[in-house]
């Protein structure tokens, strides 16, 4: 499929583009009025990710606002523990709930892998839609949590500040812990492919407590599972991995055959560049909590991180997490303006037509 | 002063030991009932730390159970933004909570800088009966927030998952960020310097949130303000600095002065003395949720730890963060056990009594 804007899978390819692609994590939120219109209208979140014309709907709001480069399907990581039949809650303010946890073996066996036809549907459905509604201007993302980071989830039974419970699981059941973060790889795979199938472009995982893990805990119970997930998709549709709190593992990181490697904010872009060589596209890592400022700062931050991740760089802008809501929608139409303005200057692309970045 | 139990000392002046020295981050604490007891007799938290005779009961109450190689005074890092009267209230399951925060250059100018002889003499006070107590037995810890980190809490007014309002300050406003922390970095230095002179023979600084920052704004917000302190602290008395989430930064935090770096449980080992060479000593590192699983698992994951340190390490064994209040008494015991009874092998005292390790 050519997009009319391919930025984003230009850059994953290793291919010369005119300036650096943005889009931010959970750019379709509750900063943005009209999120909150139609989430009112849908009663509560997980109606809103359930309902397909619904989750299309807030997942093109702010392409209608910011010249972004990518859209991302509009959905939670929980689904898959919800197609499960764990009896998922989202409160506001409170967090995930689930009704049920899973700390045993036989907690384990219990779980179905769901089939992503059925259960899952709302969100193929949703990527059709939306696909559709796009013509192909931009690319669209689809995503899922990471094994591990559903896991903490269903073993903690909700929210936690660093889950302890699930790292006592790992280390002190680690043939239960395995047997639940394999059939967790299983599921996600499916689930993505079937994502690829109804048409997203790149898939991402978002690994938002493999930060929580030793070393050794990390490599052993996050990164090989989502390692096998990215070894049973469809080679061509490019994959992004991002552990938030990872900065120490980017290496192991970039071994699991991803496309590109989300960082977050702690992480010095130009220190991950030499770190890398030339592997894998880099991803972020602006500071959310820059958004809260005012628009002087905002811009030299952005500046700042563009400066980082340096000439020709196989960079796609992003925050270092998702936005929060309190954010002032002008300010991300600064930012995004900021990175269109400033960017070209690092990518050869009108000097140097055959392009400047090869693939390693 | 010579200890009868020196290892601590000796292991951060570079002296051999005949094992590795143990002690707890806070190894006096509500996993202990005759902690909750005296608690309960104090009617609550802050109380308990402004009563010297109690403060002091409560740092020794560990010692009377296991064989740790070190006291630390029973305090909170909070002590000093409360000794600037923002109004404290610590509650069980809450966290800390401030009256009010600090959020402007006129909130900063207002903040006194308390004289530690004063409003903080409860604490010097019970280092004084500590000392007295303790008879040279092992030696005593003083402690410290970072100032990024009281800061985080003063902008905040509490606890905060990530502290954005902190973060934006900086980022937004770093002069009124600076002249918080320069007034922070010399209250904790007067702070530090009383402590020592009541009888500390080490202190360490807890840098709890100093990992939430970029690479950049870690070293400017919390890192230059930690070796500012270290720099105002007599030479004699060996500082121990703790970021946790710092372990991107290790090398930067070796270059403060301090004689010891805590690390986390997500940093291996020994990966982190491979960065380092031979300089500092580091402190750490179980994941404290090993301390919730069984017996063979606690004493397998402490072994691995020791192993992680190698041979002849400068080490002094801790968790990776502060115990917390779900483990089983026994659960330590066994933990200082496997340290006594596995550690000597990793060090030569016997063998090779001029002692091989060497300061860099």
């Amino acid at each position: 499929m050519a997009h009319n804007n391919a930025r984003l899978l230009r850059v994953l390819r290793g291919e010369p583009v005119d300036r650096t692609p943005i889009w931010i994590m959970r750019q379709a939120g509750r900063y943005l009025p009209e999120y909150r219109a139609t989430r009112e209208r849908a009663g509560d979140f997980l109606t809103l990710c359930k309902t397909p014309e619904l989750a299309c709907e807030v997942t093109l709001q702010p392409l209608r606002r910011y010249a972004l480069d990518a859209a991302i399907v509009f959905s939670d990581i929980l689904t898959i523990p919800d197609a499960m039949g764990l009896g998922l809650t989202l409160e506001e303010g409170v967090g995930p709930r689930f009704a049920r946890t899973v700390r045993s073996s036989a907690d384990v066996d219990r779980l179905p892998v769901p089939d992503p036809s059925r259960e899952l549907a709302y969100v193929t459905d949703a990527i059709a839609l939306i696909k559709d509604e796009l013509a192909d201007r931009v690319p669209l993302i689809g995503f899922a949590g990471s094994p591990w980071t559903l896991a903490t989830y269903m073993v903690e039974g909700g929210a936690s500040r660093e889950f302890a419970k699930a790292r006592g699981l790992a280390y002190g059941a680690p043939g239960t812990a395995h047997r639940l973060l394999d059939k967790l790889a299983r599921a996600t795979t499916d689930y993505l492919s079937a994502q690829i199938a109804a048409g997203a472009d790149v898939v991402m995982l978002f690994d938002t407590w493999g930060g929580i893990l030793t070393t050794r805990g990390y490599r052993e119970f996050s990164l090989r599972y989502m390692a096998q997930i990215i070894a049973g998709l469809p080679a061509a549709t490019p994959v992004i991995v991002f552990t938030k709190g990872g900065g120490l593992w980017l290496e192991d990181i970039a071994a699991t055959g991803c496309a590109g490697l989300g960082i977050d904010w702690t992480v010095d872009l130009a220190a991950a560049r030499r770190r890398l060589g030339d592997r894998v596209v880099l991803q972020g890592n602006l500071d959310p909590a820059v958004m809260a400022t005012d628009p002087a700062t905002i811009a030299s931050a952005a500046r700042a991180v563009l400066d980082d991740a340096g000439v020709d760089a196989r960079h796609i802008f992003n925050l270092g997490h998702g936005i929060t809501p309190d954010i002032d929608p002008e300010a991300v139409a600064l930012l995004v303006e900021t990175v269109v303005d400033y960017s070209p200057r690092y990518h050869g692309l009108a000097a140097n037509p055959t392009g400047p970045a090869t693939r390693a």
